[in-house]
């Protein structure tokens, strides 16, 4: 098994470039550009020395406030270094045989699922139909497949699978005895995201897995939390047992228990979201080289429609990073994905971007 | 595979006896007591919003840091989520058939030795000769062995394997392709550790495999950084290649910078641990309804030689907590582990224990 590039990776690009990290306008990660809440910088400061003992091996006050804000039960609930962890234990404890995925999407659900044995099938998005799924979506299902992934929205497409529809994939789900992973790391940047999530249906459906992240919302991917729903609390004993002990640093649980409550940040980042969100797409398509699909993350996927542009490398020139998604299936060297960011830093973006394609 | 108890959960205790953690006198954890180094709290301070990246995928500065503190080659090295990330990590990547552990010794091993679908042996350590390994320990190797982890000074037995000794089961294990995993997280508090441990003949033996932590000497055990050294480049690959991105959070790593260049504390450290093991040691030694194994760690095995004395429970009324060491093959409730503390704190402890035993 290999590992995989992802966004965000500043310190290589830095030292290929021989400048500082902070030199780097970084659009390839898609973290909110609010950045890290001021009430976890005042708590840190308070409790600095919380990290001189273990942290707590049940997570117990880290839990419970997770289960408040979601207001599920607490025993429905299992926390992670970053997401990733809960992805790779809910796969290692489920042992699938044979799973299916998007094509593209998030690349880690490929490596958790190689590493238990799983076989991989790929229900192939259509770049004509946005990288939407299809009507016929359920249809295509193999009777084979025990477990499907889907990243709502999806990474690095942007796009959302509505809750009508995805009721309809959790019902088929249930009844098939197939177990269905939504992560849904980036559902808080979409606009009613309330009426979008799946979580009021966790407690009745047992096939039903959800994974969140604070990482992207809050800020705070370097510090390694994330967190996975499910009422199959069966499978969430054995995901605890065959758990590493204390993979959830103990700045990190004290962040869990901070920013979750911590309403005035989650309110500006919404009112950022959307009005960056719509300004930022309607900068990106005036420019006609390219073909820039709706978001409705924090991110936007676009498309070279003239190859060989060379487009990453003469950003870098101008110390901007964006994520290629030439090594997602389904995409190539013309597919980009960019990060929404400040409403100055993204019309710097627009015009870097003018400047690559009208120049020369 | 069930979760095991280990020594530092104040929190379940503190919830059962309905008083905050922090009246808790937590000898149960094997904590340098010079509490989180001030060195990195002024970097935390300075560095506070390095969290709003993620991680170095690549950990490239904590790598050099750590590499240039045991003058070892950076390509040795890999990181991870507290010196139990390292040991899955590497056992999941040796897969072993049949392992060969100390009765008793640290818990993690068999978890992720049976994770990893191995078998696993015991060596059972002799309470007569104070939990040593013997002569015959070489002799007692069955054939079919293809790991051997020794924790190097024993936990929970505070016992330690001469390098003398130690160098004549590397020599067996590398002729015979056996690999032999040293976990070291306590080496630093031996006297004159840089003459016992085994880090010299990293270069030299492609079976052998180091494993060291942070956690312990610099008190830094809620942020979760360990690390393992090996000359197998071949299986460091795998391994790194088998990881989940990003098990290090970013704080983590910059301790790691950090503290590895704080001479101050590593030096009052060694000047705090000289003194007062011997001192705590004597005091212990003192009561006569315990035996006390001659400690070479920070921390004190010792054996209640009369049953039922409900020491813990007695000691906890005092507020001291210690760890019972009846979850480890080959002791019993009669076995407990105590951390060593400041000179204060032990001295109350000795006091305390001298009134659990003769005040009724």
């Amino acid at each position: 098994m290999k590992t995989v590039k992802h966004g965000g990776n500043i310190y290589a690009i830095a030292n290929e470039l021989g400048i500082a990290k902070e030199e780097i306008i970084d659009f390839s990660a898609n973290i909110n550009p609010l950045g890290v809440p001021e009430s976890f910088q005042k708590a840190l400061m308070k409790h600095m020395d919380i990290i001189k003992n273990y942290p707590d091996p049940e997570y117990k006050a880290l839990t419970e406030a997770i289960a408040a804000h979601h207001g599920v039960d607490e025993e429905y609930i299992t926390v992670g270094n970053g997401a990733t962890e809960v992805i790779f234990s809910i796969i290692s404890a489920l042992r699938p045989k044979r799973s299916l995925i998007l094509a593209p999407t998030f690349l880690e659900y490929e490596r958790a699922l190689r590493k238990a044995g799983s076989d991989v099938a790929y229900y192939l998005l259509k770049e004509e139909n946005n990288f939407q799924i299809g009507d016929e979506f359920l249809k295509t299902i193999e009777k084979d497949i025990d477990l499907i992934i889907l990243c709502n929205p999806n990474n690095p497409t942007s796009q959302l699978i509505d809750r009508k529809r995805m009721y309809k994939i959790l019902q088929y789900c249930e009844e098939r005895n197939i177990h269905l992973m939504l992560d849904e790391a980036f559902m808080d940047f979409v606009d009613e995201f309330d009426k979008e999530t799946m979580l009021p249906y966790i407690k009745d459906y047992k096939h039903l897995y959800i994974i969140k992240a604070l990482t992207k919302f809050f800020a705070l991917p370097g510090l390694r939390i994330g967190y996975g729903l499910t009422s199959n609390t069966t499978l969430l004993e054995e995901v605890k047992g065959g758990k590493e002990p204390w993979t959830v640093n103990s700045y990190a649980a004290l962040a869990g228990e901070i920013v979750l409550q911590d309403n005035a940040y989650i309110e500006q980042s919404r009112i950022w979201i959307r009005s960056e969100r719509e300004d930022f797409y309607r900068g990106l398509k005036a420019i006609h080289k390219i073909k820039v699909y709706p978001p409705k993350a924090n991110y936007i996927l676009f498309q070279v429609l003239e190859p060989s542009r060379n487009i990453k490398e003469r950003l870098l020139q101008k110390r901007f990073l964006i994520r290629s998604c030439d090594n997602y299936p389904n995409l190539n060297d013309r597919f980009y994905r960019v990060a929404i960011k400040s409403k100055g830093l993204n019309h710097q973006f627009i015009k870097a971007l003018n400047e690559v394609f009208y120049e020369d």
